[in-house]
């Protein structure tokens, strides 16, 4: 009891330095006035979209609540998960808007910043992206510490059962992070490439350029789909791999009398609040001098994040031997398998999707032969670069399995691979606030451009973005690397939960269902990055059109005389993204369902191992591919081949936007996938045990 | 004895049948001179590939002679395998070469006797795809024979032996059906994409212009790849359906006394037999009345398919009750299964790639906004098209395991798994007719094009390949989908094969070694998929170069004044179609021997459903969304959405160039690559057990 109150006092902690360090970002000016309108549109139009999304989840979540409410009353789940679910989906939709909110205040505030020197902009939007990523850890941390108090102390029950029902609102948590998710992915992209394809291509204005009728939607489409839809994301990500390491360790040592189920599950947890702590003193190892170069902020950034996992590091150790003992002090390496698996699947990210290195220099050079042979280089890069991180989680998911234990209780290795996501996540807080500072640098170049400012200011800006980009190569490989393995872990946990509800399981994968189940599962991370994009190209299209409308019949707007209807391309994003993403979320959790109606519980084990396959993969593949094509187009804009403007440019441009929904829609959206399908199987275990056909 | 001895007899009929026909192709007239002169060049190009193909091949079958060798002395494989590996190569890559020689026999053949009428056209080239069809199942069914009846009568062994000698000869003809897939590929596709690149994007002359220097290299491509590579292709196909039932079938009735193992051997291979004859009494059928029209000759080649399957159907019935007895009878289930989803897999890719329905359609719409839309599209479509195959395998294989009796004894379950590919293939000779005749009609269109023929004729050429598309479509269906069933049917042979070596297995999904497996073999078809699809691109880059450089160097090329300097770009081609194909297979090859190595024998179980999930559906993916690209363009062509010139035609085009590599060269090698990567894990299996890390 005494220690696990660590947890939400992080919690808190955490909350409290948000607020210290948004109250910080908000004391600075926001410019001109011209500045402050222009964000004030971008705000207004983001938080239209978001309470729109917001209202037609809540429809969504209703649903399900009396969906949930029924399957309760038949005695088919507990009475505590319709409300768990709620609760998870609300923690989660309200990360994503404290970061919109944050990250639209301080835009201009970066941008004006950015007109003094290059590091005040960083310390404005690094603070920003901060308090997104102390908001979501801390939000996390609370709504655990809620659930784990209330079902301990308040209702009694025996930690096996608390685990069980605290897995329940990662259901919640994820579906809205889904929504989130597709919904500002679509937003975005189909704002982005919109704006792009009419704007840059055809009537050959720069990107941001005020003429641009799509140019606020895109402003708006990075705080709602990167800002926004990112922290409901991250929000699921850290959740999730907490509550299952709780489930698979209290099962683990079910059998040994030393440990009890308390401890196993406090290991997660207070790991996780140590992890709060570590971000936060990582936070103040991010300073730098005045007008210091881009090479240095990046050392300053790497510092704030390498401190924090030393940290990490150090701590873990006398934490497992104290609550664990020495003999379970394995699990130990667990720890640090996961953090080492994320940072090399971030140097991978890194390597092939920086112009830094050789791959995204040889696609920008294929740019000489035409957009096809870009279009095929960009996909060949996508797919060769799966193999590294497959290789880096293997070997961490062996190493982490064998060094807990697993050869002797299998239950400890699977443990041991859950810690080893929790390891990965735990420094969470400055991991995120180094990748989410990147789109709020992002929206200040925009204002930057659309105000008119100096040349300096958007090439400072741009300086940020680029940054970010690194760094935000860094975060993809722990999301990335965190959902594979908590995705694992959650297969563990469904069969353990398919287990105690009386299932008996054939897992062989010669046995058909299992077999049959593997092949489905293989094809829905396909179908479901199929929807998605196409739901980026649908309402792309609709923004082509309005812009060529408004271009045409709205006389003075190329001229920069009037000023474009911004509003209605706005309008049109939000409508187009909110009816687009509800297909593939209903998808993501209609499927799990019916094919354990069909399969039965082993087909749904073999559905869950072949998602999380392909959905890695897949994962990979689009993000990279559609990172190299980004900054392949970057490097030949940089002067390479022919600079801006050449046909070497358009071919990139091609690819770039090929890339766009690949890798912000669909790539991130899959992720969570993979990871709602075993949460929807853990949910809804009991119908599908009580009837199915094979 | 009596009855199997129906198999080398239908061997030799298919052979007489084969060769009869090929006499009558080579009686109709070549046309004129120049007519004959481009069809010696096509000729001369694709037989001095081959021959440096075959050389190449050569020294890698010697060498992995000497290795296998090695490790029979070593008693790590049975003595016969080397022997057998050299003769499964040998005659998939003879399989190869027939059909080239009759292809480039009959295209100027076809294209003179299309300036007659179409059905004309249509005999000869349907003749030859015949003569490909049944060379692929008589070669097949004599190799297993000489080696059925050398083991069972020359060396005495039991079937169970005989059966598992068998397995080893289909890593032979998979390795070479690799190279000759993957270096054709290459070939046809370098020339194909280097050809258009500049000819039709740049210089904005028609496909097949004479004054195109790349134009005989394509033509060549056409034999190379469709052909040699499809033939060696289908004949891996058909023999490793064949051999992996046997295999199946030994074990499946092993402790059932009144089924022999040689009975249940008989089986497949009378199968086999039984198609032939129902194949050639279904060519019969293909016939028309002079001067008809399209649809009418699209019926007459689905009559012959349709004849053959029913006579497959009403003989199989009567075969299985007279030889397994009428408790086993459900096995005849499994041939109606296999057949029905071969025809719904095919019905499904004809749904998504033709412009007759509104994939396509809606696909070739996305043109009007650009290359990137359409390029999103066509990925878009291809992802989401796998759900169909998949369900359909998913369903063909429960049926097929519960209707052999898989309930009762998994054994049978499996067995009636690959008595489905064997029913889905048996009448390869007429579906691979109308499959092969494809490639020879796009010839004749090629060669009517450069002798300058009448407008009509290329109209007719055209018709045709635009047939041959449709039912290639079909093949396609069957080509994948047997690919699916064989290859888990491999699985089930490796897992009784280890297990006959000593292998203790457990193959249950949460066991880490499976799990790692399952994830790394999941990448293997991206990685191999990522390489074929880099090579074609590199090839192309260089014909792009020489042709530009021929264009701007060789004075008179373009006003057709000279001729250009053919024999350069059929040879860069060669080089480096033989220099890239090596890798893959080598890639192919090792890649299940290093993973056994460090994985053990469950890590490569894991690694072969994770490589044949993904696999069958990258090769859908792949195939379907280059078709569609293909159609799409060809649907502007016809005259939609501002027709050939227009800006839409140019996005449909580079659409059209990025889906040449994914359809004809990726997705075709991946379905090979999925059962190679079973059949060396067959003969690498004593080695693997006997030295592992896990």
């Amino acid at each position: 009891m005494e220690l696990i109150l660590v947890t939400p006092l992080a919690a808190v902690l955490g909350i409290a330095f948000a607020i210290l360090t948004a109250r910080k970002v908000l004391k600075f000016p926001v410019g001109t006035e011209l500045m402050a309108k222009i964000s004030s549109a971008i705000k207004k139009g983001a938080r239209a979209y978001l309470k729109r999304q917001y209202t037609i989840t809540a429809i969504f979540f209703a649903c399900m609540f009396v969906i949930l409410i029924a399957l309760s009353l038949c005695q088919l789940i507990t009475p505590f998960v319709p409300f768990a679910f709620v609760t998870g989906g609300f923690f989660s939709a309200l990360s994503g808007y404290v970061g919109m909110r944050i990250a639209t205040a301080a835009n201009a505030r970066t941008a004006n910043a950015c007109s003094k020197n290059l590091n005040s902009g960083l310390r404005i939007a690094f603070s920003a992206g901060s308090v997104m990523g102390f908001t979501v850890v801390s939000l996390g941390l609370l709504d655990i510490s809620i659930w784990y108090f209330l079902l301990t102390y308040a209702f009694h029950l025996p930690p096996e059962e608390v685990a069980a029902a605290m897995l329940t609102f990662g259901m919640g948590a994820s579906c809205m992070a889904l929504f989130a998710r597709v919904g500002g992915g679509i937003f975005t992209k189909a704002a982005d490439v919109g704006a792009d394809l009419v704007g840059k291509v055809e009537a050959g204005i720069p990107e941001d350029d005020p003429r641009n009728p799509a140019v606020i939607a895109d402003n708006v489409g990075d705080n709602v789909g990167d800002v926004a839809g990112m922290g409901a994301d991250l929000y699921e990500s850290y959740v999730g791999s907490i509550i299952s390491a709780c489930a698979l360790g209290v099962s683990a040592f079910a059998g040994i009398p030393q440990v009890t189920g308390v401890s196993a599950m406090s290991v997660p947890m207070i790991m996780a609040a140590i992890g709060v702590v570590a971000s936060i003193i990582g936070t103040f190892f991010v300073r730098t001098k005045e007008n210091t170069s881009q090479k240095t902020l990046l050392a300053a950034l790497r510092r704030g994040t390498t401190v924090s996992s030393i940290i990490m590091l150090l701590a873990a150790f006398p934490l497992i031997w104290f609550i664990l003992g020495k003999e379970y002090i394995g699990i130990y390496g667990c720890v640090a398998f996961g953090l080492v698996a994320g940072v090399l699947i971030g140097y991978s990210t890194e390597y092939f999707t920086s112009d830094s290195y050789k791959p995204t220099r040889k696609l920008a050079s294929s740019s000489q032969t035409g957009s096809a042979t870009i279009i095929i280089g960009g996909l060949s890069l996508g797919m060769i670069s799966t193999i590294a991180p497959v290789v880096i989680i293997g070997i961490a998911i062996l190493a982490s399995y064998f060094v807990a234990g697993g050869a002797a209780n299998p239950g400890l290795g699977l443990y041991g691979i859950a810690i080893a996501a929790v390891g990965m996540l735990s420094t969470l807080g400055i991991t995120l606030a180094t990748d989410a500072y990147g789109p709020v640098a992002d929206n200040a170049g925009g204002i930057a451009e659309m105000a008119g400012m100096d040349k300096i200011v958007r090439e400072r800006t741009d300086a940020l973005d680029s940054l970010g980009n690194t760094t935000a190569a860094t975060g993809k490989g722990f999301a990335i690397g965190s959902a594979a393995l908590t995705a694992l872990a959650l297969i563990a946990s469904y069969v353990q939960t398919a287990q105690t509800k009386g299932a008996i399981l054939s897992l062989d994968l010669m046995n058909p269902p299992v077999l049959v189940g593997l092949l489905i599962g293989a094809a829905l991370p396909f179908v479901f990055a199929a929807l998605t994009n196409q739901s980026v190209s649908k309402a792309a299209q609709s923004i082509v059109i309005e812009v060529r409308r408004q271009f045409k019949e709205i006389p003075g707007v190329m001229t920069g005389e009037t000023e474009p209807d911004y509003a209605t391309c706005v309008d049109l994003c939000t409508r187009s993204a909110l009816r687009q993403m509800i297909l593939p979320t209903v998808i993501a959790i209609a499927a799990p369902i019916i094919i354990g109606l069909c399969l039965g519980p082993n087909g749904v084990v073999g559905m869950l191992a072949g998602a999380t396959a392909t959905g890695f993969l897949l994962a990979v593949f689009m993000s990279n591919a559609g990172g190299a094509w980004d900054n392949a187009k970057k490097h030949i804009e940089g002067g390479q081949f022919g600079g801006k403007g050449s046909d070497n440019h358009k071919a990139a441009v091609v690819g770039d936007t090929v890339g766009d929904p690949l890798k912000d829609t669909s790539g991130p959206s899959i992720n969570i996938l993979i990871k709602l399908l075993s949460m929807v199987s853990i949910v809804f275990s009991s119908l599908i045990i009580a009837f199915h056909l094979l």
